[in-house]
């Protein structure tokens, strides 16, 4: 099962462990008395949850045949007002970049992955709704 | 808000950018394609978690004038069984490490953490039970 360790290194400035053996390292910004040296905890949240499903969909595509050279997806969170702020919507913007890559195809893969596959998604959507679109980049 | 792009390197390798700046990179293991190179995206959450908290719970010992010179905290989570696996349960498992730190302030430093402040928290404990336990090591 997933574990991490993380540990106080000074000031705000945390430093994550992951149960793989990767490092992350975490602050707060100078108005919460840290010196911006990593990421928001917040923001692990979204980049684990374009990392999930785009894990999901960039394996779909390929058994699906399509011709993928890119792909790439921003996440944008929002925050409930005040404390603690949990977040109350997640939008997922996909750009698959590729050669004659079929719409149903990049739809298909996204579906099956927010409804299906990702455990990120399922997790951040017990609070979240999670809406997303996507947009295809024909490209050699 | 808290926003992050999250792009495709190669195989199943992801760099993800936070809003902030900083960049992550998440990998799978071989099992699923990938080669190990960075973390698994469900473990960023428990990184995320183990860091909003951890910056909530130094703040406040902190103001409660307690002499703290560490604090680590290991993050455990159960995964539902099948497809999405989200998390079900977390369990955190604080060490504070300081000269003569009052059980009671540490106690109620991660309660007000993990009830009123931690936005992480908040989000996951939509999908999980948050569990946890603490210890005091005595230091200079």
């Amino acid at each position: 099962m997933p574990k991490a360790t993380v540990s106080l290194v000074k000031d705000m400035q945390f430093l994550g462990e992951t149960g793989s053996g990767h490092v992350i390292v975490m602050d707060a910004n100078e108005q919460f008395g840290g010196h911006d040296t990593g990421s928001r905890p917040m923001e692990l949240l979204l980049v684990g949850f374009g990392g999930c499903t785009g894990m999901d969909v960039i394996s779909i595509l390929r058994k699906k045949r399509q011709k993928v050279n890119g792909l790439s997806i921003t996440v944008d969170g929002t925050k409930a007002d005040g404390h603690p702020g949990r977040y109350t919507k997640i939008h997922l913007k996909y750009t698959v970049t590729g050669k004659e890559v079929k719409p149903d195809a990049v739809e298909r893969s996204i579906s099956l992955s927010l409804e299906k596959y990702c455990s990120v998604g399922a997790t951040l959507g017990a609070s979240a709704e999670i809406t997303h679109e996507f947009e295809i980049v024909e490209a050699d």
